[in-house]
């Protein structure tokens, strides 16, 4: 699990800070959670292949969380795309965008599958091989939608010498990697542990964002590994922050610390502050494991979790 | 006069290039013309005063000419905008951003003056103290408009030693300076040569995109100084050019030529350009005075037309 900022700003973007987009890669499935303006700029700047991308998630319907989706939508298009892409956006999303494409004349060549969410409870709304995606309500001043990332365990991992040393065959290779004893063919009974090691933990990855605080977030991103939570302000401005639906860089680490959340990675800066630190400083005195979200970065989970262990 | 390339790329933006947006500075007004996506964060890059924009120009619906709207408008309303600001665009434009910044619950704080673009002629659409807008209609797979920015002949140079030597009141300094001759106290006539210098000559900016070549566009911007003319593809490619409604480089060129512009900036280059002097060569071969249009760079109008002499 990897996760590319392509965009950290709020409303009003600065030169160093796009709005909000971020891409999760799980298993080289591509996840673009929200589409600010210029998100698919970021994602040429990144050297991100845009055909992966099949699932999309948009928080909310503020303009720095869309407003890039009209230009990606037309560009996968001119690419020639065909796959289906799946949207995952507040119920009302749909018809608004079509009218948007209808208005340009845009006619998409490749299918779009959406998935209204709504709701006051988490719900799982995506699941592969490989992991599920669950969302969630958030408190902003419209309905928004956080998302919870988990990877399904992975399974055990065979020690390859036993496989020739013991016969093992294809189909019991398989049983034995979900965690089967296997009998030899002296009847001897061989347990899973003395086959197989442990795999990767796997990881997990909520992003939470426009958001005010509220004391039941920690409880559904309860011990995630990296939580994604906007502080677009200081506690200096906590008022405003309140006014305006958003979170302090307190708040963020307030909900972490609840949620015993592995990292911290806070975003969604106001343009006031040009330099972020006091941000970060402000988040680290009630939660340690705090870094800035910088536009361009990628951020490995697996490595953040073993720092923290 | 001093143009800004903002963004130079065609329909696909490339991690170098952005879609097109030009910003157009007569006398510290600001005029945009065409924004697409990225154009609020091209102007934080180029350090370029969004209070100063007050005229914004659309040549066609096409989304990467418009995409980058709905980003500057909530952006100019978050940074307290309440001047009016003069919106010129095709007819129906108006009803479709009224729907979308609707959909967005976007309440504007100011006034869109909206002038509709219409019609086969050119037509001029804007005045002030300093100079002229024409539109004038491209040939595109749509209804597209260029434009034509022209300064008036500014004042003649009063003479300062004169004033003093005969003793002009502030009332005929204001009449010479328009060109009338001077009666002094004894009785002799001066002639207005005698009493004032040449002023700088008016300048004149074209933008001309998207457009396929046609012959009587070299009419429309006869004479201009600085002449943008999209280059979306190299000559092998004019077929392409043709069916999808764009301009060769050497289209570009020949129109520059008839038209003898002062210099020629070629634009609106397709991402299958990396490497865009290809494009250039293939307009000096007609029209020597060419230069590309490079994103983030200041082109000083007045400097180029003194090249020229």
């Amino acid at each position: 699990m990897k996760l590319t900022i392509l965009g950290s700003s709020s409303a009003l973007p600065t030169s160093e800070r796009y709005p909000s987009a971020h891409v999760l890669n799980v298993h080289e499935h591509l996840f673009l959670i929200d589409c600010g303006e210029g998100t698919q700029m970021q994602l040429r700047k990144c050297r991100i292949r845009f055909g992966k991308i099949n699932n999309i998630f948009i928080s909310h319907l503020h303009g720095d969380h869309v407003f890039g989706l009209y230009g990606l939508l037309s560009t996968f298009n001119l690419m020639g795309r065909t796959v289906p892409l799946s949207l995952f956006a507040p119920a009302s999303y749909m018809a608004k965008l079509s009218s948007h494409l209808h208005d340009f004349d845009i006619n998409l060549n490749f299918q779009i599958d959406f998935h209204p969410l709504a709701g006051k409870e988490p719900v799982q709304i995506f699941e592969n091989k490989h992991m599920t995606v669950t969302s969630f309500p958030l408190k902003h001043r419209i309905e928004a939608f956080g998302f919870l990332f988990r990877e399904k365990p992975a399974e055990r991992n065979i020690i390859r010498e036993r496989i020739e040393e013991l016969g093992i065959s294809v189909a019991q290779i398989r049983a034995i990697k979900k965690g089967s004893d296997f009998v030899a063919a002296d009847g001897r009974l061989i347990k899973n542990s003395d086959l197989t090691l442990d795999p990767e933990p796997p990881l997990s990855y909520a992003y939470c964002s426009d958001t005010a605080y509220f004391r039941g977030l920690a409880g559904v991103v309860r011990n995630v590994d990296l939580l994604y939570h906007e502080a677009t302000f200081a506690t200096n401005m906590k008022e405003l922050a309140r006014q305006t639906g958003h979170s302090t860089a307190a708040d963020a680490a307030k909900t972490a610390r609840a949620a015993s959340a592995g990292t911290l990675i806070i975003g969604h800066f106001s343009a006031r502050y040009r330099d972020i630190d006091p941000l970060v400083e402000e988040a680290r005195t009630i939660f340690p494991s705090t870094i800035p979200a910088l536009d361009g970065f990628t951020y490995d989970i697996a490595e953040l979790a073993r720092r923290i262990k």
